[in-house]
């Protein structure tokens, strides 16, 4: 039986489009140098603001991946030679230790166990064990294995310090009601094809005062200190990706009808819901701490994870497998973009897919147990 | 009077964008690590391929604008200390300078007066005066000028040699039916929102066996060595700007539909329409050697080339000013993604105009002079 409707995605990233989104990326295109699009720009800007609750302009859009915006804070915000410590718990924590090394920085990895979190109080020491060090690069989600770093109490440790704290929350911001100034967070990196449920291709770097202060001068096409100055005033320093700024105008007001103290509660219900869900039907939670952007899952001793996907995928409902280490050995769903009532979707195709390779348990269990689990919260939002 | 129908746009870039592109833009996000998306973005590839004339699959496209590929070629392609010559007739021309200096080459600057064409005499004396030097870095069509630098008579010169002919072809790919293998390029770099006519945000990087042998690993974003591993297997070293690749099918797919000679033929008998156009009115054609990507104008001695196109801006006709040391002095008619029966659109808005400021000349003497020119040229197509 081949789905009526195609596929629909639980990927951590590309997530699904809103019709919203599509429509003004279906829009003729607009020129850059023009009134128009300065406003809009400078209203996207506000928007952005309000979502990261700064009233600082200390902000830029890169037209690059999420990956272009890492590696824009490893060349604005270090110098060569400078030391930096590496939270190295996951793919993504691993591209921060690579780009340290590509740009020439010394690279201190905190090797955490794929799946757990970082303990602050690892960091706390390696910092002063490390007196010289300039920097800690870590992810708030580290996507790969699900596990949500806990930034807010990194950035106790470092904010009164000469060290600065740059989070890759590519998939956690516009889900966490992130306030990076409040938390003493020093960068933020975000991407467009997460929570902001656009097209790839449109990268977000927040930064604080003390980071402005580091700004060097070692990149061109991601040179913060020279976007800075043109973005204020509506412009970019080289051509923008016109129409995913315009979409994130349109994204960000979603965000922010919702509101972020809600769009976050809907993504704790998600994932509580889920994780109930998960377990009553005789699967594991991956990791320790997770992340509220997805829900990463082993299945359990002899149930492969990427028949289980492929299986799904055949109902017409694509999840994510494992990435490095962890390729066949979990797999992943996303909440990013998702409502509450989605969720029952990827459950079913879950259920059946369990089924039909003989795992028991009783049917509809799982998206009871989620209905259970989100019923009160739905209520009383 | 306010336009009934909104703004047109006849301005380098961005460019106007077709239906059939508007309608793949508007479709929902397919995730880009799938045999879907590997599927399509092999056969943009092949597509590609047909366009540049080439059997290897040396090139790569970035999730970026054109001048991260830019980026990309200084990067990639040249050591620091390495001696470049960057060819410096206008805005782009600085770029190069800019970008090779940043990126700590050796930078020798052979200047060429705003408006003209670089002689390849000079480029060949200057590499004999630097037998050190490793590459010449130029524009083929410079659209800060309107001028077309003769890069297929500078292959002539480099082709033999250690040196690397690096093209910026971002305004010039998908309009001249380059043949870099053939030409003896060995770097072209092309952007999406010119004659791609798609929206910014996607750039294309395509390089030579000689070339090839000297990548570097000195960019992390802009490895063309990981990316050409990857891309050549349908797949990206990071997320790609997935909805750009599949509008660039179609937009290549429209390209080849009509054949890239005839594309050149169509941009050539607009060009010399255009040029005529303007003559007849009594205007001048800025650059000796004009690209036939676009129409760069000057107004006779007491007319603002600024209210001009303000005026025209009043009828829906955005045409572009002048940029850096020509702010003020020229304006600039985009040929990109147009067709020959576009151009009378902009020569009436531009008769208007002149008439409003008490220019004289019989109305419909422009568009005429257009037609007279393309006539013959319609009829053979």
């Amino acid at each position: 039986m081949k789905p009526f409707k195609g596929e629909r995605i639980f990927t951590p990233g590309p997530v699904e489009l809103q019709d919203r989104i599509r429509e003004v990326l279906s829009r003729q295109i607009i020129h850059h140098r023009t009134p128009e699009f300065k406003e809009a720009f400078l209203e996207t800007r506000e928007l952005f603001k309000q979502l990261v609750d700064c009233k600082e302009d200390n902000f830029i859009f890169f037209a690059s991946s999420g990956t272009g915006a890492m590696e824009a804070s490893v060349l604005n915000f270090f110098e060569e030679g400078d030391k930096v410590i590496a939270v190295v718990g996951g793919k993504f924590g691993e591209r921060w230790a690579e780009l340290g090394r590509k740009y020439k920085l010394q690279v201190v990895e905190l090797e955490v166990e794929w799946g757990k979190s970082v303990d602050p109080d690892a960091v706390e020491k390696l910092i002063k064990e490390n007196p010289d060090c300039k920097g800690v690069l870590v992810q708030a989600s580290e996507s790969s294995t699900g596990a949500y770093h806990n930034v807010k109490a990194l950035a106790e440790i470092t904010k009164d310090t000469g060290v600065l704290l740059v989070v890759d929350a590519i998939t956690a911001l516009g889900v966490y009601n992130m306030k990076p100034h409040q938390w003493g967070l020093d960068v933020v990196v975000g991407g467009s094809q997460k929570a902001f449920m656009l097209p790839p291709g449109l990268s977000m770097l927040w930064f604080s005062e003390k980071a402005k202060e580091r700004l060097t001068d070692r990149s061109y096409y991601f040179d913060v200190k020279e976007e800075l100055k043109k973005q204020k005033e509506g412009q970019t320093a080289f051509t923008p990706a016109i129409s995913l700024i315009l979409a994130l105008r349109e994204s960000l007001s979603i965000l922010l009808e919702e509101g972020m103290e809600k769009v976050e509660r809907r993504y704790r219900l998600m994932s509580e819901g889920m994780k109930r869900a998960i377990e009553v039907l005789g699967l594991k939670i991956f990791p320790e701490n997770p992340s509220i952007s997805l829900t990463t899952v082993i299945p359990p001793e002899g149930i492969d994870p990427e028949n289980l996907r492929r299986s799904m995928l055949k109902l017409g409902v694509r999840v994510a497998g494992g990435q490095g280490k962890l390729k066949g050995k979990i797999f992943r769903i996303s909440h990013m973009g998702m409502d509450i009532m989605d969720m029952p979707v990827v459950l079913s195709a879950l259920e059946l897919s369990l089924k039909s390779i003989g795992h028991t348990f009783g049917l509809g269990a799982g998206v009871g147990e989620y209905l259970k689990a989100v019923h009160p919260g739905v209520e009383d939002g």
